[in-house]
C-alpha cells in the first residue's frame, strides 16, 4: 500500500477536508497516475452528502481525472511513463461478459467497479476517486489524452462529455437531424457542442429567457423558453432527438410533443420516478421512444477524447483550488457554475 | 350516395342497433367492397361508449374488415371485382407528407382518416366502419387477402395483427432474441404467434396461474406469473424485448427489470398516464428503451397478411351474430373471449 493525500467527506453532514489514505499496490496490468486535474460532477456531491444512502465514509470523490503516468506494471502494453491520460467513472469490470466484450463495460453483467465508493474486485478494498494526488488503475480503464486537448478542459469529458456524446453516437445523430437539448449545465452545454459537431441543427430548451443569449453563444441554432407555452407549441412534432440532461423531476410530456414521429427522447440525468406521469399516448401515437443512457464504454470514452481533439471541442470550465471545494458544491447546488468546476490538483500540495 | 345497412351506437348509453345510412359515391380510385367479416376491437367499444369524449353519433364501428370487391373506379389498378380484400384502421391520408411517402400513413403529418368516426378529407362526411354490409375505400388503403388465409380468421389481422406485428418487425426481432409478451388477449396471443414465427424465444407474462397451460398452448416457451415476485426476479435482465399489450394502467417497472441492457419495452395498448410512475433509473442504468407503437402503415399491413399466409398463422376467433354484439361487448369488458370476436356479416341480413 502507498500513502496518498486527498480530500474526503467523512460523514453526510461534514464538509470535505484533507485526508491521507492508502492506495493498493499496483498490479501487473496497472498504470500509476499522478493526478493533475479532476472535474467536479454533481454525482460527487450526491455521494458526499449520502443522498442515495449508499456512501461508505470516508469517501474521496472524483471521476473526471486527468494526470500523467508515473509507472506501469509488467503487463501494461499501451501506456508508458509520462503519458497524459484520463480515468473516468469506472476502474474495473469482469471483462468477460457480453457487455464487457462488446465494449460496454458500464453495463457489465457482474457489475462494473466505480472509480470511488466501489469495491475492488480482487482485494475487496474500497475505491477512492480523483480528489487525490495519485491513482492506480488497470490500463483497460485508462484513456489517452490527445496532445491537441488542454488537459484541464479535457477532465469533464470523462463523465459530462461521454455521458452526452455516447447517446448521440448510439442513436446515430448526423447532418440533417434536429436535436433538442434540455438543460444548459455541465452536461447540456457539452450536448450542444457535440450535436453541432455531428452536424445537427440544435434547439436548446431553457426555463429562463435570460439564458437565451448564452445558449446561442454555446452554439444553439434555436433557443426555446420551455416555460413559454406558445414557444413550445411552435416546436411541436419538430425534433428527431431530445437530449435531456435535467437531473431532477420535470414534466417530460411537453418535450415529447416536440418530437416528430419516431423521435427519441434520451434521458441522461434523471434517476428518480417520472413525475408528472408520462403520457403513454404521446409515445404510442407517434411511435416515439423514451430512452436512458449511462456514460459510455471504454472504446467510446477514448473516442470522445479523440473527437474533441479533432473538432476543437472543449468543456467550459472554472478552475478551482481544492480548499474551495465546499463552496463549489454550494454554488453547484445553486446552478452557479459555467459550466464545470475542475480542481487544479497542484493546489492539494498546499492544502 | 348509396343506402347501406349496418349497426350503430346512437349515444354513449344506448346499445348498438340496426341503422340504415348513406355511403359516399365511389371516386375514381375507390374500391367498393361487400363486407363478409368484421373483427371486434376494444377500440370499437371505447367509441360506442364515448370513453374518449370524441365520438360523433351515430357511430358505426369496425376496422377489421374482410370482404369482396364488387366494383372498382376507373383509376384503380391493383384490384378487380371478386378479389378478397381487407380494410384496417385507416381509409385515407394526405399521401404526400414524409410519413405517407415512407409508407407510415398512420403517422401522416396532416392526420390520417380513420375508418370510422373520421372525416372524409374530400367531402367532409363522417366515415362509417365495418359493422355494415359494404364500404367504399381508396385502393391505397385496401390490402389483398392471400388465398391461403381463412377470411374470417384474417379479419383481426387488420388491427390486432398489424399492431403486434409492426413493432416486432420495426425493432428487428429475429432468431436468438428473447421476447416477453405481456397480456394474453386479442393482441397478446397474436404477439406470441408472431414472435415465435420470427424465431424468438417467447416468455408470456400473465397475472393468473390458471392461464399457464393456455399460454403454452399458444406457443409460449416460458410462462411467468407476474404476480409472483420470485418468478419475476428469476427473469431479471433476461429479455431483449417486451411487447406490452395491456390497455389499462399497470406497473411497468417490474417488466423493465426483466430486460437486459439495451432491452426495449414496447407498449401497444396503453393510452393513459403511466401509473405507478416510471422509474427513470431503470432506463438509464441499462440503456433501456420505452417505446410506443401504433398499428402499421399500408405496406406493412399487406406484409402481415402475406406473413400469416406463409407461416400458417391465424387469429383465434369466436364467430358472432351481429345481433349479439352488445352481449359481446359485455364479455369483452370481462376479458371473456378467446381471443377475438369476428362478426359474420351475413347475419346482418336477418338483423
Amino acid at each position: 500500500m502507498s500513502q496518498v493525500k486527498g480530500y474526503a467527506a467523512r460523514s453526510a453532514d461534514s464538509d470535505l477536508s484533507p485526508i491521507t489514505f492508502e492506495r493498493r499496490q499496483p498490479r501487473a496490468d496497472d498504470v500509476s497516475i499522478q493526478i493533475d486535474y479532476c472535474g467536479v460532477c454533481h454525482t460527487d456531491l450526491h455521494f458526499a452528502h449520502d443522498d442515495w444512502g449508499i456512501t461508505q465514509f470516508p469517501v474521496v470523490p472524483g471521476h473526471e481525472i486527468i494526470g500523467r503516468v508515473t509507472a506501469v506494471g509488467s503487463a501494461v502494453t499501451i501506456f508508458k511513463e509520462g503519458d497524459i491520460v484520463g480515468v473516468g467513472c469506472m476502474v474495473d469490470s469482469c471483462r468477460t461478459c457480453p457487455a464487457c466484450e462488446g465494449g460496454l463495460e458500464q453495463f457489465c453483467l457482474n457489475g462494473m467497479t466505480p472509480t470511488y465508493n466501489g469495491e475492488d474486485r480482487h482485494d475487496g478494498s474500497i475505491t477512492f476517486g480523483g480528489y487525490s494526488d495519485s491513482i492506480v488503475v488497470s490500463e483497460h480503464f485508462v484513456v489517452k489524452v490527445p496532445s491537441a486537448l488542454n488537459p484541464a478542459m479535457a477532465a469533464p469529458l470523462l463523465c459530462a462529455g461521454i455521458t452526452t456524446y455516447s447517446p448521440l453516437r448510439h442513436y446515430g445523430v448526423k447532418p440533417g437531424h434536429k436535436v433538442g437539448v434540455v438543460g444548459m449545465g455541465g452536461l447540456g452545454h457539452m450536448g450542444v457542442k457535440f450535436a453541432k459537431a455531428l452536424g445537427a441543427e440544435v434547439t436548446l430548451f431553457t426555463r429562463s429567457s435570460h439564458k437565451v443569449d448564452e445558449a446561442r453563444k454555446q452554439g444553439a441554432d434555436h433557443v426555446v423558453v420551455s416555460t413559454d407555452d406558445a414557444q413550445m407549441e411552435a416546436t411541436a412534432e419538430h425534433l428527431d432527438f431530445i437530449l435531456d440532461t435535467v437531473p431532477v423531476q420535470h414534466d417530460l410530456n411537453p418535450y415529447l410533443n416536440t418530437l416528430r414521429y419516431d423521435g427519441i427522447h434520451i434521458m441522461v440525468g434523471l434517476l428518480e420516478p417520472v413525475d408528472p406521469p408520462l403520457q403513454a399516448g404521446a409515445l404510442l401515437m407517434k411511435r416515439r421512444v423514451l430512452a436512458g443512457s449511462l456514460i459510455g464504454g471504454m472504446p467510446e470514452t477514448q473516442e470522445v477524447l479523440d473527437f474533441c481533439a479533432e473538432h476543437g471541442i472543449e468543456c467550459d470550465v472554472e478552475m478551482l483550488d481544492i480548499k474551495n471545494i465546499n463552496e463549489a458544491y454550494e454554488r453547484m447546488q445553486r446552478g452557479d457554475v459555467k459550466y464545470r468546476f475542475v480542481i487544479d490538483m497542484d493546489t492539494l500540495k498546499a492544502a
